[in-house]
Order: C-alpha cells, then structure tokens, then sequence
C-alpha cells in the first residue's frame, strides 16, 4: 500500500464493504470462512516459503530463539488456524440475535438486535497465525477489518493475507472488507481515520498501546499493562496457594495475565510464606518483599521491594510480595496499583472470596485458581481478539460477542409521539422477551 | 467547591466510594432512594424558594419563555421526579445479574456478572429535574457521579444536591459517592481525570460535546448531532407519511431525534410530495429541496436545497428534502450524511423495510413511525442518562443497562493452566446457562 493515500482508500473501502457485510446473510460468512481455510490447506507451499523467507531475514537480523518461535507459521499452525476457522463456521451466528423485544405501545413493537461493530483495525504482534485469526473473528462477526502485522512477518502475512482475500470474496463477501496494512506510518495515518474506523483494537507492548490511546479520536479496546495479583487471604490451604502463584507466575511469565505481585495477610503470613516463596524460589522465581515480609522467610534470597515494585509489570521470573493488614488492605492496594486485569484470592473463606469479588474492579477476580485462566480460548469463547481492561462495551477477552454493537428496530403502522402527548394513547410496555 | 483541587478530592472522594458502592446491598440502594424523595418532598419550601431566586436572576438576564420553563422546578417537577425515584426502588436490580456461566472444567466455573462501571461524571443542562434524575439512575444502579449542571440552575441544584446528598448518605449509601461541580472551569478539571472518572456523559450543544470528545481520555458517551432522516419508499402510503412526518418534525423540533432531511423514492415522488410536502407547509416548516423535488411541487413555498443542507441539524421548523433513485441511493445518503441516531423508512414492502433496517448503521432504524420515539422513556427504560450514537458500548437511549459494566467471576479449587497445557486435564466449556 502507498502511504496516506493507501490507508485512506483501503479505509473507504472498507467502511463501504462494511454496511453490506452487516447486511449479509450467515450461510455466506460461514461459507467464506471454510473457503478460505481450503484455499490456505491448498496454497500451503506457497505459504512456507514466504515463512521461510521472514524466518531468514530474522535470522541475520538475530531475532532471538522465542521470537523466531511466535514467527514460524508451519503445518502445525496451518492445521491450527485451518481447524480455528471451521469451528468458527459452525459456531452460533452472532448477527441479528435478537437482545430484547416490548411492545411499546399497541401495534408498535421495539426490538434490539446484534449487529457488527463496522469498521476494526487490528495492529497485532508478530505471528502470522494471529493474522488468520483475527480476520475469521471479524468475518463471523460481519465486521470489516485493517490488518497491521509485524514487519517481521510481512511476507507471511502477505501471503496468507492474498488467498484469505481472494477466497472470501470469490464466496461472496463484500470486495475489499480487509485489507492488509504493512507499514508503521500506516498505522499512523489509520489514527486520523475516525470517519471509516469505528474500533482499534492494539495488541502489543504497553508503550505502544498507551501512545495509540493517546493519540486517536477512534475507541481503543485493549490493555496497556497486565499488573495481576495473587492475595493468600487469612485462612487458606498454603500448598494450593503455593501450586496457584507458582503457576500463575511460572507457566508463561510474559503473558498479561501472569501474577506480578502477591500479597498475604499477616495472619497467615508466618505460615505461607515459606512454603510459597520457598516454591517460587525453587522455581527459578526473583522475589522482591517490603520488610515485613523478609522479616518471615530468612532462609529464602530476596531483594527489597521498593514502591516501583507496586506497579511493575514484570513479564519475568521475579514477583514482588507484601503484606498486608486485612482484605480491605489488599483490595485497597490492587484497585489503587493494578491494571484492572485479573486478580485472585486464595482463601477457605467463602464470604472472604465473595467480597474479594465484589470489591476488587478487574475484568476477572478469581478464586482459588491460577490469572492464567484468562484467555478467550480458555473461557470457551473460541479465539479472542484481545482482552480489555477498560469498564465500557467489552470487558476482559473479547471474543464474538465484543465484536458486535446492537440496534434498536422500531416496527409500527403509523404511530407517532403527539398522539401520546395528548393522552389519545398510551405506552403498554409489555415486556415481548 | 474551589477550583482544580476541590475538583480533584470529590473525583477522589467519589472512587473511593465507587468501590463500597459497587459492593452494597440492593436494599440500602433502593431505601436510599425511598429517602431521597421523602426528603425531597418534606424540604420542599426550600427547594421551591431556591428556584424562585434562579428564575428571577435568569429573568433579569432576559432568558426567552422556552428556558424559563425548563428552569422551573415546581410542585408537578417535584412530584415527578419523587415518582421516578420511587419506580426506580421498584425496578429490577441491575448489579449482580449473571449474563453467563460455563464449567470451564470440572470443578472450575466462570459466571459473568453485571457490575456497576465506577464514576460517572455527567454534564447536562439546565433543568434542574435531570440532576435528580441522572444521580437516582446512578444510585440504583451503584455507581458513584460527579454532577455539572447548568449555571442558571445553580440555585436550584444547590438545594437539590443537598437534600440528595443528606439524605442517600444517612441511608447507608457511602459518603462522597455524589458530588456537585458548579463551574466551567470544573468541567475543564474533569476531563484531566482519567485516574478517577471512568466514563463522561455529556448533554448539551453540538460543540460542547464535540469539545469534550476531543479534550479527553475518558470514554465519552453522547451524541454531538442529530440528523435524522424519514425515507418514502417506492410504495408507501402518502398519508401516513405526511402524518409521520410532520411528527417527526414538529412535536418538538429542538429535540435531537426530530427529523432534519426528508427523502423521497423517485418512483413515489409525484404523488407523496405534494401530500407529504404540503401538510409539512400548513404546519408552518420551512423546506428546502433539491432541483426536483421542487419540480413536482409547485404550489409549496420552497427554497432551494445545498449540500450543507444534508448534514444541517436545524433543531427548527425546517426540512430537507431531496428524491433519491432507489433503497440503496437512500442508504447511502443516511449513512453518509446522517448522524447515526434514529432513521426512518415509510413503506408497505417488509422485504425493503427489513433492508433498510439491516443496511442503515444507526441506532434507532424504524418503520413506519416517528423519529421522535427514541427516547428512554418511550423505550420503557424508566428514565435515561442521555442517547449515544457510537457502537461500542450504550447504542440509542441510555438507561440502567447503560451505567453497567461487568466482570468475570472464576471460582476455582487450586486450577492451574499447566495441567491443560500438559493434558493432565482437558477443558469441558459446558454451558450452564
């Protein structure tokens, strides 16, 4: 694409595209999504290569051993995604669900129904996989997308991006729904784009996702950091503390959804603490603990935790621990130094779990079970295109659903507002659903 | 209250409660609200004598005789805002509702609930009512607000806010959840905080809203414009489009959700125009239409439609009208020029009335009735907070639903993601509801 000018046209293309996309019937979508999973299974070879040749243009640049993993799109990512998009073509259709119906009035009926967002651009990370993924979300969803890849994986992306185009429209999808953006000054331009993008959703490291919220008039979805907590309440079973923050730390440090800091209540702290820091020791974890804490656990090397260390999001083996006087303490410190991500309680103690819920405003407070859990894969929802921590439209991971919008639909036989102005009629509200 | 810093501590003051708030009880929301409006009615001298000082400072201003009105707060004000306080106790609980719960595994199930969004800073105008209004949907459905109103109504708001505030918080509700801002120097504070204020409403002129939109990053929920459009389709009937019409335009031409341009099938035209065109005439609005709409009505007085006229919010006894060749060439004009508010087809085809519904990106998309039903009360929503036109969260009228988030609840028994990852342990994703 040809800069600015590039950008805007792909947009106007897309916005237009976007209202018969809205208005398309379920079975074309569905019949798309299996096309293009044929089309890639057919063009495999074609695909490997242009992977090959990113593979070895980041080889000589020196990408590192788990970049070049997230890169390498192979016959086991192409089964992936192939399989990802089948399943999405038999999945509910999510488009004109109808939310809620009341009669307003006699012979006036009022009806919400889903319906797609319009236009999203998607700026994701480096695996081509996510490519084919987000694209099939937003095809199910009856949305029209911008994709910006990683620069590392252009010519993957561009090659999985050719037949995902060519194979959707031959069924039947409006021509230019998506389009394929491959610069950094693409995403600039897509910034100022408010008139054709309804919705950005970043995918990436915080400072690049806070300057897109930063500098955008366009809704922004998505996370800028992923500071969780683990919080070992009073009373509570030490070993299922130490198996949880182990996990919850350890399985994928560089997830948003990794524990970074753990908090334990006074009480149980003499108890715990040895055993969970002693498991996270052991588990090649840094510990970083205010001085109440080092205080319990002599035997166990840690550093001193400085006020940084209350918002630090990690992405590594190292945690920072503190303790704390109550669960209002605890709740009080997450909500003032977490990213509203997912935070867990470790507790015995129902009603302690149970206002832990209520009074901790993330997209996920958990019980006794490890942050990592928060996944649109994990919560049943197919794939995600990200996960928000903001408060309006959707919360935590975005599946289908965060990708629709609704509309009312106001069916009558001529009514209008002066008749009930003038008490000549008068609104029923019956509830129809 | 003074300035940046008063602005600041009551933002502060407000989360602070946000989080008791979104954890109380149903049963001190609801009595709060009961109190309120028995304290509204007992103070009621005061609050009468507070409006009367407003009025008679607005009328040394010279405020015309329609602002006057929406300034007075008077026995029949009262009375209804008392009894939308006491339907509000009435109404279903909002917070708490699970809208999902899946066994994610044995033993591990994740529930979705609705929750309240934080604080909510609204800025309305200048109808003392609406500040009862806007605080009693938020007490009822948890969330804290910072309330700016207008300065004719300071007085009046004073006296309100008052009784409001004594009353909500000898009732249980948690000190500072409610707090009143009486400058434009407040508004500008308000919009820098983005630590403590999660969502703006704003009610008022285009330009305010837009200046708001453009001036922070908190989320802002509203509508700047409202164009709204009635389309007569190729086969309609002509009096209930004149009788719709002349609805839409006139029952109140100051509202948002008037209608502004008139569009009509060519095919339908000759016929429609004079009826339609001349009962919008004898109700005394003024039109403007395009080269041949005029040809086919030549006894109508009218003046010669440009293309500002297309994206004109009159807000006055003046209509666009303009012959469009087909369903689709009117879609195109709604959903280039309008505001994606409310838009109307008048026809007695379903298929073209189902077409037009699923091609226009609106909030409101109606057939065969007025424009001017979109509105929260007409809804049957009780009351609203305001009528937003973007996609993302509260689309068209905003009533309770609309001042809920959510967040994922995940109840656990020491879960940890390893042992999916490691297939000790395989994911069930059984719908439990």
């Amino acid at each position: 694409m040809n800069g600015k000018i590039g950008t805007l046209d792909a947009a106007r293309a897309a916005k237009q595209a976007s209202f018969a996309l809205a208005a398309s019937e379920a079975r074309v979508r569905n019949a798309a999504l299996l096309a293009v999973a044929d089309a890639l299974e057919a063009r495999r070879e074609a695909i490997f290569a242009a992977n090959a040749s990113d593979l070895a243009e980041a080889g000589t640049q020196g990408l590192g051993a788990p970049a070049l993993k997230r890169l390498r799109f192979d016959a086991d990512k192409l089964a992936d995604v192939c399989a990802g998009l089948r399943a999405l073509a038999a999945m509910e259709e999510p488009i004109g669900k109808e939310q809620l119906r009341t009669e307003l009035a006699e012979g006036l009926v009022l009806s919400r129904v889903a319906c797609p967002i319009g236009v999203i651009g998607v700026i994701f990370e480096s695996r081509p996989d996510a490519l084919v993924q987000i694209a099939g979300l937003c095809l199910k969803s009856g949305n029209a997308v911008l994709l910006k890849g990683g620069r590392e994986a252009m010519s993957s992306n561009r090659a999985l991006f050719d037949v995902l185009k060519a194979a959707s429209e031959a069924a039947g999808v409006p021509e230019g729904w998506a389009a394929l953006l491959t610069t950094r000054e693409e995403v600039g331009d897509m910034l100022a784009l408010d008139a054709y993008i309804d919705l950005i959703i970043p995918r990436g490291s915080n400072a690049f996702v806070r300057y897109i919220m930063d500098h955008s008039r366009i809704p922004v979805l998505g996370h800028s950091d992923g500071v969780c907590h683990v919080y070992l309440d009073a009373v509570h079973d030490a070993q299922m503390a130490a198996r949880v923050t182990v996990d919850a730390k350890t399985q994928y440090p560089a997830a948003c959804n990794a524990v970074e800091t753990l908090l334990v209540h006074k009480d149980a702290a003499a108890k715990a603490l040895p055993i969970v820091a002693g498991a996270l020791h052991v588990a090649g974890v840094k510990i970083r603990a205010d001085a109440r804490a080092r205080a319990l656990m002599p035997g166990i090397p840690c550093a001193c935790a400085q006020e940084d260390d209350w918002q630090a999001e990690y992405l590594d083996m190292v945690i920072a621990v503190r303790i704390v006087d109550s669960l209002e303490e605890a709740v009080a410190h997450i909500n003032r130094y977490g990213s509203h991500h997912t935070d867990c309680i470790i507790t015995e103690d129902a009603q302690a779990a149970a206002r832990f819920c209520a009074l901790v405003d993330s997209a996920g407070v958990y019980h006794n079970c490890s942050t990592r859990f928060a996944d649109g894969y994990r919560y049943g929802f197919g794939a995600e295109v990200g996960i928000a921590t903001g408060k309006l439209h959707a919360r935590g991971p975005m599946g289908l659903e965060g990708l629709c919008s609704y509309k009312y639909i106001l069916e009558g036989h001529g009514d209008i507002v002066a008749d009930f102005a003038g008490k000549k009629r008068a609104f029923t509200h019956k509830r129809l659903r």
